[in-house]
């Protein structure tokens, strides 16, 4: 049954910070109801996040007529729920909502909002809660299956997006491929994954080769990335997806006219190079892998500059690039259904 | 107080899977009462562990005269606690003494275990428990800090051996060197750390980055370090810790006659020049760290085996290169003296 869900993204319903939000829009419009936010009642999801066409941004629960969900809309550096927004949870509860959250703190273990959701009897989804405990093995990866996974040169870059679009670029020209999500926004939107950045550090490998192993029966899997090698926070994370996954291919994702690292301007982003040596150093610890595409986030340049930086890398590095919105993502389809059928099929 | 310990490996008593037993009674022999082996009583850990002199092992608590800790003196993958053992620690609790356990899976979120601990008075201390939730940031490292990462191709390589070995050298040279100990054995014997591969994966960047920021009033910190860039388990952990402490040099550790990863057989290991061209690849993603020394584990090879792959690795990466116990410390002492004074003090 498909959900109708209000996105929580009070006081902060921009591109950057909404990532959750803007993605559950684009890929789940239709289970969409609302947009909370008070500052920003009777502007459109269009309007502020680019998205969703006429999605209402609502002040109040009491204007989501006929939802059934509460999604926290936002993901923030270090997963803590702001603290204003736990009175709107506990009213979502008290309509008789259920409540998705992807947020480090789990909601399902402050006691109030527990109590409150057994009271109600709805239910609160914490999409990064796991046990995992499996360690990765390196025994039973198929040579039959393509394991492509989507990495950055930094965190939001669109990696998640790019293993989204290829998958369904891939199953449009009518090869078995699957987007499998390893965070709680592709989470949200597939229904099932592993929150690899919420796995204690030992059993991280594992968990992700626990979950590429359970759909290997899959031609293609396009595996949702997820932070960066060159990310001071998140390397961990990144590490260990890379190698629990095992991937023959990567597709590099990066932004336009990005140059230090997000929420760090103290660290300067090395040249695309550079970040295709290191990933492809690293993976080859565990298997040969390589870059076979470049997936750029143009958004905040023209369509000129778009174009020359595209012209530019591509003579560069000898690689497809696009950006998927702005050129669409056959050059990227292309590139992983070319490498399928030359070295795994 | 210093403790008085049992230390437990029942059907284990071997160097390899009682890593931790044998880590305890090398850096803790004062305080260690007895092992726990029934398998192999009255014979001494000398014997089987090759440390430890005349420490007896006992086969029930009622030998255990004086003593008032139990330790789980293994180490084992994935973490739990043998079943058999769980009546042992019960009967430990019964008679007073405090629990020590590395394990993964903590004796404290046993109901059994709990209730007994709370009636009998006494602690049950899981050293891997944490609650870490900082992200690193990479602002405040002070450049007048060494920081010395030890290293392996894998796991049980002697990457604890060694930090404690060059720190208590550097000490005994009048340098103001420190151990930071990053897994349970070492948290142990330092009596703090961080357990860093039971951190959730999000925030082991920066529960590493927290160990070292709070220490970086001594002139050399010796890291600890954890798995292997090289082992399809516990790379996470390994790429989180290397870019948590921002180690401006790093102790390649390795065991002669290794040819594939522990407990993996089907994965050879690569020669150490890769290792260390992985490594500082890695590494310079976050700051440029380099291998200024070998640390060779040569329990398993004659002294005349262990002197040839010596000089044949000296000249081949041209580092020093020695085993802390058969050849003594001193060469990885010098180097990293030498490289504190060149290009920190």
């Amino acid at each position: 049954m498909p959900r109708r869900m209000v996105i929580l993204t009070e006081g902060h319903t921009n591109p950057h910070t909404a990532k959750t939000a803007t993605s559950l829009i684009r890929y789940c419009r239709d289970e969409c109801v609302a947009l909370l936010d008070s500052d920003q009642e009777g502007r459109t999801s269009q309007e502020l996040l680019g998205v969703g066409g006429d999605l209402p941004i609502i002040a109040s629960l009491d204007a989501a007529q006929g939802a059934d969900t509460l999604v926290i809309g936002i993901a923030p550096q270090g997963g803590k729920l702001p603290a204003a927004w736990k009175q709107i949870v506990l009213q979502a509860i008290g309509r008789g909502m259920n409540v998705i959250s992807g947020l480090h703190d789990f909601l399902g273990d402050d006691a109030e909002i527990a109590a409150s959701a057994v009271a109600a009897g709805v239910a609160i989804h914490d999409v990064r809660r796991n046990s995992e405990r499996d360690v990765a093995s390196l025994r039973d990866f198929r040579p039959d299956c393509l394991r492509v996974l989507t990495i950055g040169n930094d965190c939001s870059v669109g990696k998640m997006v790019t293993a989204i679009e290829v998958s369904r670029g891939l199953a449009e020209r009518g090869l078995d491929a699957k987007f499998l999500a390893t965070g709680q926004t592709g989470i949200m939107i597939a229904a099932e994954g592993c929150p690899v950045d919420c796995v204690v550090a030992d059993f991280l490998n594992g968990a992700v080769e626990k979950l590429v192993l359970a759909d290997q029966h899959h031609s293609i899997l396009l595996i949702e990335g997820q932070g960066s090698l060159f990310h001071p926070s998140y390397s961990a994370v990144t590490a260990g997806l890379l190698h629990g996954c095992l991937p023959q291919a990567m597709i590099l994702c990066y932004e336009v006219g990005r140059r230090t690292i997000h929420g760090h301007d103290h660290i300067a982003l090395p040249p695309l190079s550079v970040v295709r040596d290191v990933y492809e150093s690293l993976a080859a610890a565990m298997g040969p892998s390589r870059v076979i595409g470049i997936s750029m986030n143009s958004r905040l340049v023209s369509a000129d500059e778009a174009q020359r930086e595209r012209d530019r890398l591509q003579s560069e590095l000898h690689l497809p690039v696009c950006d998927v919105f702005r050129h669409g993502r056959q050059p990227l389809v292309d590139t992983v259904a070319d490498f399928y059928s030359e070295h795994v099929a």
